[in-house]
Parts: structure tokens; sequence; C-alpha cells
């Protein structure tokens, strides 16, 4: 096979069917994926999520990760977000012509092991290929389905006043991962994208209650923008507390060093639940039983107030509007 | 709004949101996209098939069509194709930096369209904006989701011998009319894109006949690769005839001029079908009914001799092997 992905790899031809053959199949293959009809066809019943992205992080290698990676978990977690299990993924490739075949082998090994870890199959897809500077190394997209459990009724419009928010771990990692491999910033200790499939974490989350209301991870705009997308969907407020917002020291000292706010760094791993009190204990409990939830906490809880606002206690004391992401921090972060 | 594009567009806080609700709810919006949270949620149950297609078409807007009516035909046209009824799409946008405000009105505008249309609504989307010069213009991914009639059963591998082999109109016209836009080519006759969604003719073909054995468009690759295919898949041999297939005048001169092959010329609205020879006539009346099927004609049929090829015989009588597209022919066609 070429050594790097040539435009005829897109044509619909000979390469495009061997490169389905030699670097997809071999890889990616199931029994839904193997037929290669214009459409994977499965039975499914009851509440069903779908959603899209598309990932153009750069660079498409980073600590803790890379593209392939990415383009699951971004997709498995905004179904689990809707509390949705996640089943099967598309999966598309727009390629710059001259991207080097082995860079594409990585990613897709990448995703394989990431849809493996999540428990879902990627059934169907397509490769585009454009000339050199028309794209810059690889952009994907995933599209997912999932089935909802019938008591499950989980929307940014449903938080409650009273109602606990709950943020699983430290903020921030992801977007200083990406920005110190693409700047080349070394810091003595190294940042690694928390980059992470949330679905079996929610699993446990929704068997311990199923009162949770909210649910969505703060991925782009990072968790102030999050909040203040809960905050406008609900029409409640949110009040945050600033010392229980976990920031490790390491993305501290790099968001310091950069003039960021870790509440509008990008994370790929993290969720933040909006639970009744009565369950709030109970859910927390949950989440640090499982890898990706052990340092979930209750960050803080929606109210009367200030409604469709975001208000964070600092640790002075103090309160301060946390307001949605204005302009761009950075940019090409998925 | 700001009459470009920008970074910030695509940075998940303020502006991101401006866009989706100044420029895509208004149009786009339904019951289903104007929750925004993180997937879209439907009742839905039986066999159902998953497609998705990302569209590089360059340029973006072209006789006959844009690269928003596209990005809705493929992905109906892949779902119709399995005779899927079309019900959901997913809509993802990657924009390079500076793309005019107006351009993607115009886009936006044309998937709406289209998807009327149809039939189908846009039920969850994303917008990514790289810098500029790490993409061009626009790129779309669509996904789909249809549900298929239980009777119908159609895949690239149920061709038998003995079946007739119907295509439903001139070839090539998507391929030219692209090529002439790219390259500022003049023809006395126009050349317009066939770019069309086919699924109301597939119902009617469905209608028709509960024996269709196989369907599939004729995009890239055109329809000798798409003939291919199914030879390959279902490892019978397929014949078809050169004075039964029709090319619009003005491709066959452009094809003439340009040194192209119109059975490797793309195609956005044509489909092959492959049906038992007691419903060949049947399917190809109902065809005919239909805007889209009005030059439906049987071309060839699948037959036991020279297994996973196709022949044609020529004008002039002689026998001709239709291998796939070697090469690529034109880059970006769709």
């Amino acid at each position: 096979m070429n050594d790097k992905v040539m435009l005829a790899h897109g044509s619909g031809g000979k390469l495009s069917h061997e490169l389905i053959e030699k670097a997809f199949l071999p890889v990616l293959g199931n029994p839904l994926l193997d037929r290669l009809d214009d459409s994977a066809v499965f039975e499914l019943e009851g509440r069903l999520a779908l959603t899209t992205d598309s990932y153009v992080v750069n660079p498409i290698f980073f600590p803790g990760g890379d593209i392939g990676r990415l383009a699951v978990c971004g997709t498995v977690n905004d179904l689990a977000m809707c509390g949705a299990t996640p089943l099967y993924l598309s999966l598309a490739l727009v390629i710059e012509e001259g991207l080097p075949m082995e860079e594409l082998r990585r990613v897709t090994a990448s995703v394989k092991k990431t849809a493996d870890e999540a428990g879902v199959s990627i059934v169907t897809g397509d490769t585009k290929v454009v000339e050199r500077g028309s794209a810059d190394r690889i952009f994907i997209n995933t599209a997912g389905i999932g089935r909802i459990p019938q008591n499950v009724n989980i929307s940014g419009a449903n938080a409650r006043p009273g109602d606990k928010v709950i943020l699983s771990g430290s903020i921030g990692e992801h977007g200083i991962a990406v920005m110190s491999q693409r700047e080349g910033l070394r810091f003595s200790v190294p940042v690694e994208s928390d980059c992470a499939p949330l679905n079996h974490l929610v699993e446990e989350m929704l068997a311990a209650s199923a009162r949770i209301n909210c649910m969505r991870d703060p991925t782009r705009g990072g968790l102030a923008s999050t909040l203040n997308e809960i905050a406008g969907q609900s029409g409640a407020g949110i009040r945050i507390e600033e010392e229980k917002i976990a920031v490790k020291e390491a993305v501290g000292a790099a968001c310091e060093l950069l003039g960021f706010d870790p509440l509008y760094v990008a994370n790929e791993g993290k969720l933040i639940a909006v639970v009744p009190p009565e369950d709030a204990e109970k859910v927390v409990a949950a989440m640090r039983r499982r890898r990706y939830g052990q340092e979930a906490a209750i960050i803080g809880e929606v109210v009367a107030d200030h409604p469709g606002q975001v208000v964070m206690t600092t640790r002075l004391g103090a309160s301060r509007i946390v307001d949605m992401l204005t302009g761009e921090l950075l940019p090409r972060i998925c």
C-alpha cells in the first residue's frame, strides 16, 4: 500500500476500496460494517438519541490522546449526557492529501481502542481526500446513536432551584495538554488530556439515582460556558464555589502563565450533573467508584436568584458573575 | 451579526450560540433541534439504517445545486438505497475562517429546502471553525437515520443471475456540472447537476415490487464503479448495453472534450436497481411516474458468466470489460 494518502484514495474507485479493505476493515470490522452497503442496518427500538460532532483538533496527537480517541469520546459522551447508552457510531474522515499512512493507521487504531473501551461499534463510514492545503491533515466526524432507558429524562432545561451541581473531576486538562503540545511548551509536570468515554460512569450514576435532571460535558467553552447553557435553558440561576472546583497544580500554573482562566478551558472527560439534593451524595458516591469519577464533588447548586446567570463564590468569599466565553480562547481544541 | 465567519463562532461560547440562534434555528428549527441538548431524542423502532457522508465539493455553488443540497441528497439517498424511509439528519459544518456569512446563509437555506423536499428534519448539529488556509471554505457532514419497512431486504450482495439492471436516468451530469463551474468552461447547452433526493422515487419502486434485490446510487466513481461494487459484493457478473445508457448530448460532448468516460463520472440524483425479471418492467413503469425517474430504463442484467465482473456490449456489438475507476478522475466532486 502507498505510504501516503493520495487523492485517489477518495475517488470511490479502486484505491478507495483498497483503503477500506486494508486499513479500515481489519481494524474496525464487525458484522454491521463488513456488509459495506450504503447504510448500516440494525434493529433497535425505544427512545433513541442521535448526535454528531466534527473534530478538527490541532495537533492530531497530543499528550493523553489523539483525534481518533477524541472523535469517539466526544460523541459517546454527547449520547451519555442525555442518559443514552451509546451503541453505534459512524466515522467520516476528511483527509489532506499526503497524510502519512502510518498516522492514519495510528488514528484508526485509537478509534478502535476507544470504541472498545466505550462498548460501541463503528458501523458505517466515509472517506474524502482533499488536495494539499485544502484541509489540515485530518478532520473526523462521528455521529452516534444510543438508546435511552425508560425512566430517564435528562435535559439542560430541567435544572430546578435547590438541585446540587456535581462535577466529576478536575478541569482544564484537555485544553492545556493540546495547547502545550501545539506551542511546544514544557511544564515540569506534563499535563495530559482527560479525554475519556464517560458512558460507564453515567450508567453507574443512573443506577444510583433515577432523578438526575441535567448532565452535560464541559468541552469547548469550558465549565463556565456549559453552566451558562444550563442556566439559559432552564431559566434558573447557578451558584458555584471556587474552592470546590479542582484544578491540578500543573494546569493552574499553565493557566497563570498563559493568562487563561481554567473555568473556560476545554475538558473532554468530565461531566456536570444537576441532581435533587436528596440524591446528590448518593450520585457522588457512585461516581467515585468509577475510574473517571474518582474526584467527583458537589461544586454548587441551582438557585432561584439571578435567573439565567452563573455566580461564583470566590476563595476570598466574594461573588463574581461567571459569563459564557466571549471570543475564542483556544481555536481547534477539539 | 458579523459579515464573515470568525474563529470565535466555533468557540462554544457566546458567538457560537449567536450563530445557532440567528443563523441556524430560524431556518432549520423544529421541536427536536430547538431543544439544543447534546443529542436529539426521538421514539423509533424497527429495522433502522444509519449512514454518513462528508461533502467537500469544490466549488460550493454549482449549476443545479450547492454543497447544502448535496449534503442532504447524498445522505437521504444512501438511506433510500437500503430501502429505508429517511427521517432524521445531523448536520456538522467545518468552516474556514472568513467564509462570508451570506454564503453560509445560502447553504443553510439550501439544506432546509432540500430537507423539506425529502421530508426529513435536521435534528442535531455541530459547527467548527478553522483558521484561514486550514480548510477550503466549508465542509459538511451529514449523518442520517431511517426506518426500513418489514418486507424490504436490499443489499449489494443480493444480485442474482437473471435479475435486470435498471438505471433511473441519464448519467454524468453532476460531475460535468461541477467540473465546468470549477474550470470556468462554457458549453453551448449548460449542464446542470442532477443532485436530487431519491427517497420518494424509491417509495414508488417499493410499492411496485417487494422483490427489489439491490439499489445503489452511482456517485463518486460513477456507474462503472457502482456496478463493480454490486458484482463484487454478490459474486455475480453484470452485463450492460451501452446503447441503453442515456447520456445527454451536452454531457457526451463535454466528456469527449475533457477525455472522460461518462461511465466514471459522478451522479447525485440517479440510482441503479437490480430486480428479478418478472418485476422489472413494473418497477420501470413506477419509476417513470416520478420526476426523478422519468427516463428509467433496463440497461442490462445479472449473469452467471464472468463472476464479479462488469462487461458492456458496446454500440458496435463488441464486448468490453468495465472495470472500477482507477486513479482519480475528478477530485472533490462531492
